[in-house]
């Protein structure tokens, strides 16, 4: 970054920069005293791959002392709520499950929201969170890690069977991804009447480890997408599902919700299609480059550099 | 089959269908007659998996004794023009390579019409026929079956490398795809400056075995497009890039061209892309209800049972 960018993040003006831009957040308690929730992103946002970003707790711990509500959602669907609650506690952050969204509960939750019916089941791509939350939600599953290293040994007139009680394909990022899977989600979808197409997210790529981009899942999502030429449902962000379902259940005014997130396309659109304030933080994988670039059409109403950001104004106001 | 439409087919009358729905071919000498070549998809025309379709053989000694040239495309990539020809003469056809255009040689033929650097490799998704054609046209390559079994082990901090050098990624269909693959053609297409992005095909559907539909070539290039945000080049039908090549190389007309095939939305579509004639055999993956469904918004000229229709027109008009 070069130091006239630095400057103005520093000094929150926006010279050189096209009228359009977001600007950094000045007057953070602003901010604050307006919104009763805050919904963060979790990668980039409250940690990078196994390491908490620094001010992490006592932003977190200043804003609870403040009575505001805080959320934490994620697109990736690896993992359930109660491992996500296991890394937050490793982390030292007490976070209780029931604050926690991750997709692969959006898809278990979107499921009840329809009413899946208890005699049909679901067939899984992905990786483990999906099968936790369907079990957890009381939703019979097939699929999932279990057909990783499944093979298809050609024969002539060969069929591969499937289960005509699947419901629903539920897909999230795969790293054991593979054609007997595609194949499988495949028949079901095409074969299956009125069978739904779930996507846990649309996303190109992931941080698997944040040495470089990794491939993400909306791979599986579109693989499928061109096998049956359906649409999937997505629940992930920015879909507004969870945004819908987060508002229900907390029975929160989304005009009085902050979405915070360091992804322009997933959470900052996530805000934006809620009608929600957002909040980008530059502590992930968007850059100030990136926002400021005239490619981008993704503004946040602010941004500013990490959430501890937020700690630092509060120490300012009360000075 | 209903009798009522095995009538209006033997008949060639179509009464009861739309106004626009092709008609059954009732003049075939007329046909044979106004074209100098006939492009034939081979499975479900020529083959059904292994096994010939009957009267096969006879049908193209006739137009062969006529002074048609006869060239045979397929969008399978899985096997090169040289194993095409094996696949012939296994089922009794005299054919030569330099009349068979597998999208295998179509990705090949591409990469030399744009002048690929002698110093640029090929990254390769699918199986061995797309390796070979590469070989077979002097240019390197790596990837392929060899990445079949490679799997990521994940540790933090870890970093996928890559072969800057690679500046075209050829997807096919591949029966190994995996994870290892998927991210390889991911930073190959996503890092790599002018890295090509070229699709041998993109169906939905594949004939593995004839006894169901198996996920096609689409699927693989559909994760692709996902994680790259990038659009392919398609080198095979319905694209016009092989009709194009074919009507340059042995100078014909693509007016005199008569494509014959039994899918709509590839062979009747490429067909009608290169302004050529078309015909549609039922001896493959389209039945005369899909053909003359209200959906279906795809009309060959006219359509017969199987190519052997020919050959007893041929007898009719002798008779």
């Amino acid at each position: 970054m070069s130091s006239a960018m630095a400057s103005v993040q520093l000094n929150g003006t926006s010279t050189g920069t096209p009228a359009a831009a977001a600007p950094f957040l000045t007057d953070a308690m602003k901010l604050i005293n307006s919104v009763k929730t805050f919904i963060f992103d979790c990668d980039g946002v409250i940690w990078k791959g196994d390491k908490l970003i620094d001010g992490v707790p006592e932003t977190l711990d200043m804003l609870h002392a403040m009575g505001k509500r805080l959320v934490f959602v994620t697109n990736n669907s690896t993992k359930s709520r109660k491992q996500y609650a296991k890394k937050f506690d490793s982390l030292g952050l007490n976070v209780a499950e029931e604050e926690i969204f991750p997709s692969s509960f959006a898809a278990a939750a979107y499921l009840k929201s329809v009413n899946f019916p208890s005699n049909k089941k679901v067939y899984v791509v992905g990786e483990g969170g999906i099968q936790l939350e369907l079990t957890q939600a009381g939703i019979s599953h097939i699929g999932g890690p279990e057909d990783g290293d499944k093979k298809i040994e050609l024969a002539p007139g060969q069929i591969m069977d499937h289960d005509h009680h699947v419901g629903a394909v539920v897909v999230g990022f795969d790293r054991f991804f593979n054609y007997y899977k595609l194949q499988y989600a495949t028949l079901c979808l095409r074969e299956n009447p009125g069978c739904l197409f779930i996507a846990t997210n649309c996303d190109a790529i992931t941080y698997l480890t944040y040495a470089q981009e990794w491939a993400g899942g909306g791979a599986m999502v579109g693989a499928l997408k061109a096998t049956t030429n359906k649409e999937p449902v997505v629940v992930g962000k920015p879909s507004t599902f969870l945004m819908d379902y987060l508002a229900s259940e907390f029975q929160i005014n989304k005009s009085e919700i902050c979405m915070v997130g360091d992804r322009l396309d997933t959470d900052i659109l996530f805000g934006q299609n809620g009608s929600c304030r957002t909040l980008l933080v530059l502590s992930g994988v968007t850059s100030l480059d990136a926002l400021q670039s005239p490619e981008n059409s993704i503004q946040p109403d602010a941004y500013i550099n990490q959430l501890s950001d937020l700690l630092s104004a509060k120490k300012s106001a009360s000075a």
